[in-house]
């Protein structure tokens, strides 16, 4: 079978997040179809991101620089952190556009079933942060899972020494909702935590 | 914003078949933090692909030959042609391990919403093969979509004069199926196609 260079590529693509064997051969049968207007662009691209772009050494966030550009943006906050699982995390709190902070990248959550356990995260780093950056405030955006909320507590009992102001992002309906479509868990936290008008 | 590098890769990669911008992102995040094992690898099989696979001037298929290894395969029987509509269903067909003759690869199907006509596809170059090749039997291997189906007709009509043995997929229950849970015009068609035992 001489199309070992295609199903190479095909393999790789499958392991790709959200993708499996079917949606690979289609992309990547898309690329040869489309080698000019894609093919070739998308190798620059990778390649750029393969040699510029780094874990930013104070938040962990992806740059091309060794310090981020919300790290290194003067305007911002610095006093208040905002913790956040994942860089896509970050991306979207910077898309609502509403946050004016800085961050700090966790890595993930606390998972028993995954084995993820605190050394695993970037407490360490976030607890000097902490101290040296003279921080006040600090939002655990985290996700509002099972694993998630573990965190959140964890977070919570070793941050709280620290004197600092603690906050978790609120739970409740989503804008835009209708209650019939809503689960009975988040019904329930949108009525315990139901504001006084 | 200087995270400019990510955000035209995360724009490519949103381009491409069944990915949108949110798989993108995901897609990316999860290369960038798997360089070595994956982001490396990948560039290299997208170059392999860019620069080594094209189309076989006989049949369309791609491979990293002028001619693919089907079309030079001695063994196989070259007096039967299978049309199909794309590279993926001529993949589809030797996952099925079935058949053993040669193909024919049309580029797509007729189509008047997306503006497909017989010159769009390899048609002139499927009647050329047919003489040349001393081709005896075509078997039109075509999706049992509408535009599929519109194109069998207008193959059927053209390949009639030329005196080949012509035949179509059957349509019928896929292997496994239970009754309850197949369309009407699949019942239809598998009722009308019995088969007498």
């Amino acid at each position: 079978m001489a199309k070992s260079d295609i199903d190479v590529l095909i393999k790789l693509v499958a392991k790709l997040p959200a993708l499996g064997t079917r949606s690979a051969r289609r992309i990547v049968l898309h690329l040869l179809k489309n080698k000019d207007t894609q093919l070739t662009p998308l190798i620059e691209a990778l390649q750029n991101l393969n040699e510029n772009v780094k874990a930013c050494r104070i938040c962990h966030n992806f740059d091309t620089s060794e310090i981020c550009s919300i790290c290194g943006d003067e305007k911002r906050d610095s006093k208040t952190l905002c913790i956040v699982q994942d860089v896509t995390d970050l991306w979207a709190m910077e898309r609502s556009g509403f946050y004016k902070g800085k961050y700090h990248v966790l890595g993930g959550v606390l998972s028993a079933i995954d084995g993820v356990l605190p050394q695993d995260l970037n407490i360490d780093s976030l607890i000097a942060r902490l101290s040296s950056e003279g921080v006040t405030e600090v939002i655990l955006a985290l996700p509002a899972t099972v694993d998630g909320q573990i965190t959140v507590q964890y977070l919570l009992h070793h941050l709280k020494p620290l004197n600092v102001k603690l906050s978790t992002l609120a739970l409740g309906l989503p804008v835009g909702a209708e209650l019939d479509y809503m689960d009975d868990g988040t019904i329930e936290m949108a009525l315990q935590s139901r504001k006084q008008m």
